[in-house]
């Protein structure tokens, strides 16, 4: 702490992301990465943009790319799209932008521990609703007087998705706030809300390209609503960082968005894995979420999680766990290759044993 | 405006950049962008790193980007550098983590036109102080009670520099508030306070490498200051969006920090440009400021300004011009290549005859 620190930087509780180790050999399986690496053509679109008009300021308002997540989607604008420098910087600018009201905001008790983080950062009050026994979201919960409601869906760390009907139900019981779903998994099993904002112009979606587009490395995510909430946080973009893309980010994903093809084999090569490492891990004892997530939330009921996450670090794998109430007892794990997947359950195995 | 907005939101007033024309064959003089491609070495670093790894998270901590950056200016350690996403980027948590106190922070009134944005971003009060006849900074006029100072050195768009002199009597009057020394344009000119951070614990320096580095289509920026500084700016950043720089900037920027051969022949090839400019500027009857930069900032005694840049327009080159007070008859001209400058040079000499 120094004398020369504003009082907001003093409050702050900063997030601590999962960890980026730099050894070699390792089955990563820690912070939801896609074990398959980007389309072809976004890495080909990338090596064309490579030349000197890197000199050049990027596009500020990414116009090609949200043309083409408009397209992707259908039945969009490309003014009801913006773009951001990964979906966190997304969210960060809508919690200011549209979260930041009189009264308290809405999240699980069990969520992107990120959201707790921005609330201190631009000093926005918010209560937590506990998910039920089985950690899902219930919706009559949300019928409660609030500035706003934001949860991911498929929920993190637990994977559980909340039907479009229940989105729904939440939007129509709270159209005087700001309801956001942060679909970063959603195409890993989910229903996109997408297909309700032209009638919700309370609802932003907020996707990332991190996770079923691979490209966690180009640092690319955006949300899609009402133009009057997408107004919003390019006021804030604008105040902020007019130039949030570079334009290799902006070419590689505009290239990715259009190969469907690479994106549907790569999300359904991680929905099968899914299944049979979810199948792998109840038949060593473990209860295991129902995941419609790149990852899985599971737990052992007798063996303590944190002392198997350190057992297979110390095989070279590595998993998160959150030391917090209620799901301390969980390991979330990746959902690798198949052989990052067979290596993780022969792990657990020897380790459950000993 | 919506209902949805935030206080906050309605009250901002965003910052606009400059155009960035999608037009062929245009003499772009408006941004100043280098006239040069980025270092060679960087290009091909870039072309390694296209590669599947891209589906992984870059280190949110620029380790590698961080060490090149004290090795170049020496004497300075890695956690003495904070890096953002463009110098817009580390700019904006600078007014949050280290301007943002009771005082009014002080800024001169012709400057870059972002810093009354962020403040109103965030809600911090500031003064401006005139720059003299000249368009001078006056060190006096800076002691008085402030919650920070921040200038460009040299200042935009006047491209006018303050010695090192001047810089170290300000941080000697100001010891209990942070100075900012925005040096975006001190490669072309300028005496780098970077030399005084290791003495002075409330100087903070950012850089970019949009400029000198040849590298706007990248986004990285950088500040260099006392660690505590440089801790109050993590805590903001690591509260905002842990992976602000994606991997392939990372990787440029480093290769791009790393070739100074390339920048020193590039940055001496702008200076010459400049002069040759400013000669031609000033034997068709404009006064030019003495720049430092890789801009000029120059009036006709006889002819509009806004009229002149009109005119430039429908001739395919483009150069800026801000109406504001004191600054209205300015053009603000990047310094292009020799060919470029030439073209302005017979272009305004046909404008200012008609």
């Amino acid at each position: 702490m120094s004398r020369f620190w504003s009082a907001t930087v003093r409050a702050l509780q900063p997030y601590v992301p999962g960890e980026q180790p730099k050894l070699p050999n390792l089955v990563k399986l820690n912070t939801n990465e896609n074990p398959y690496g980007p389309s072809p053509l976004a890495l080909e679109a990338l090596r064309g943009e490579i030349n000197d008009s890197l000199r050049l300021y990027p596009d500020p308002e990414s116009t090609r790319l949200r043309e083409a997540i408009a397209a992707f989607f259908g039945k969009l604008a490309p003014n009801q799209i913006f773009i951001g420098n990964g979906s966190d910087e997304v969210l960060a600018h809508a919690f200011l932008a549209l979260l930041k009201h009189d009264l308290p905001i809405l999240f699980p008790d069990i969520t992107y521990s990120f959201y707790p983080v921005y609330c201190r950062l631009y000093d926005i009050e918010y209560q937590t609703v506990p998910l039920d026994d089985n950690f899902a979201l219930r919706v009559a919960d949300y019928s409660r007087p609030n500035g706003g409601i934001i949860f991911p869906n498929p929920n993190a760390p637990t994977g559980i998705a909340l039907p479009l009907a229940g989105i729904e139900a939440l939007l129509k019981a709270n159209p005087d706030a700001v309801v956001i779903v942060d679909e970063a998994y959603i195409d890993f099993g989910g229903e996109s809300a997408v297909a309700l904002v032209n009638q919700y112009p309370n609802l932003l979606v907020v996707h990332t390209f991190s996770k079923s587009r691979s490209l966690a490395g180009l640092r690319v995510g955006f949300a899609v609503g009402h133009v009057d909430l997408i107004d919003a946080l390019q006021r804030v973009k604008n105040s902020f960082n007019s130039y949030p893309l570079d334009r290799l980010a902006s070419v590689g994903a505009t290239a990715a968005i259009e190969d469907r093809e690479w994106f549907e084999r790569t999300r359904q090569a991680v929905i099968r894995t899914r299944t049979a490492l979810t199948r792998d891990l109840e038949s060593l004892g473990f209860e295991v979420l129902p995941s419609a997530a790149n990852f899985v939330f599971a737990r052992h009921p007798k063996h303590d999680a944190e002392k198997s996450a350190l057992a297979l670090r110390q095989r070279g794998i590595i998993v998160r766990h959150f030391k917090l109430p209620r799901i301390e007892q969980f390991l979330r794990i990746t959902v690798g290759t198949d052989e990052q997947c067979a290596a993780l359950v022969a792990a657990l195995r020897e380790i459950l044993k000993a």
